[in-house]
């Protein structure tokens, strides 16, 4: 079965599915409704119980799912029953960060290496990983394996970067530089884009008020 | 009219095709065509056509549009012809890192207040902004009348975090802590977070494995 059509909104809600089915599981519940993982997803029951027939189907009708049975499924949709090896290019802030949350590894993301171009950073270890020069990318992320690259450089740097992780064999891309990456048509690429989201934000702020304006309920001020 | 039907992703193709006006107005460029911006944007003319077309009619056939006109519209679209007043919640590596992101500010989102519990950091600044404690939240937020909040707490903090915010006039959030959050109806919410990004992407090379063992093109190596 190709797996590769589902959209990104469905792959998101497996993931938050998940998270509560680890929640309910460390709460010691065994068995869990439709209706009761949509009210803590946020989601319809109806949505719920398609998002889950894409792979096949679970549960039994009126006794509702086995907790561990269905996590164990989503694990294994979402790739998550093994570790994948992550390679970190750019260890400012964002990669500091990124080093520091425990949560990645815990989740199978393990971060095998990193890499920046700072002279002082270079050769330094942060949080157990240590920092090599981007000179050799290619080389260490073949050498060890690296199936998914993070990279968290300055903008100018970003798409050099992504063409290197791609040619060193890399097929997945987590990019935090506010650029739009070309890559190859092999490599999955999600961006995450602080300022994207809050022009997200700010452009439904907006079409509030002027909504707002439109229907004669606000009083036109603040827009400036 | 109301803009609030348009889709993320048009409103997300929104803030690209802005960026690449601005890069082509540094550049000097007076005109451009659809197919360029397409080109640039990774879209189709088609496409591009379609998503300004939603805003009334720009541009005139076999000319293109104006760099400087096309970009002002969507500012306004966007939200961008005016500062946001933003607070941050929560000052660990990704608070730090986001106050000192000197983008965020030139794109008009402006931090006028940050807090957090710690005694370490409270009355302390980060990149000019004041650290204030989290039980001064609502007065502080009304006070400056800051619109859009930012949480960047540990998990289980964010909740309670959203709620204040809401209960002090926020109503757009960008949430970074790894949680499912409960906001009221008129808030906007949208939240970043890097483990479910990942699973995105393992969910797309375990699928690429499991479709490559399906057509029998692969060697089944490397899934481990």
């Amino acid at each position: 079965m190709t797996h590769t059509k589902i959209s990104d909104s469905a792959v998101r809600r497996l993931s938050i599915y998940l998270r509560l089915l680890h929640d309910l599981s460390d709460q010691g519940a065994v068995l869990v409704s439709s209706r009761e993982l949509a009210e803590r997803a946020g989601a319809t029951s109806a949505q719920v119980r398609k998002d889950l027939s894409l792979f096949g189907s679970f549960g039994k009708r009126g006794r509702g799912y086995s907790v561990a049975e269905l996590a164990a499924t989503l694990e294994e949709i979402l790739g998550l029953r093994r570790h994948w090896r992550v390679a970190l290019v750019g260890v400012g802030k964002i990669g500091t960060a990124l080093l520091g949350y425990q949560d990645l590894s815990r989740r199978g993301f393990e971060v095998v290496a990193a890499f920046d171009t700072a002279t002082g950073k270079v050769g330094g270890r942060q949080f157990g990983v240590r920092i090599s020069p981007l000179a050799e990318l290619k080389t260490i992320v073949r050498e060890r394996g690296v199936e998914i690259g993070i990279i968290a450089t300055p903008p100018e740097a970003a798409q050099n970067v992504a063409q290197r992780l791609a040619e060193a064999g890399v097929t997945a891309i987590l990019n935090f530089a506010p650029v739009k990456l070309d890559v190859p048509e092999e490599v999955s690429l999600k961006t995450m884009d602080v300022a994207m989201e809050l022009e997200g934000l700010s452009f439904q702020l907006a079409a509030g008020q002027r909504d707002e304006q439109t229907t004669g309920n606000g009083t036109g001020s603040g827009a400036g």
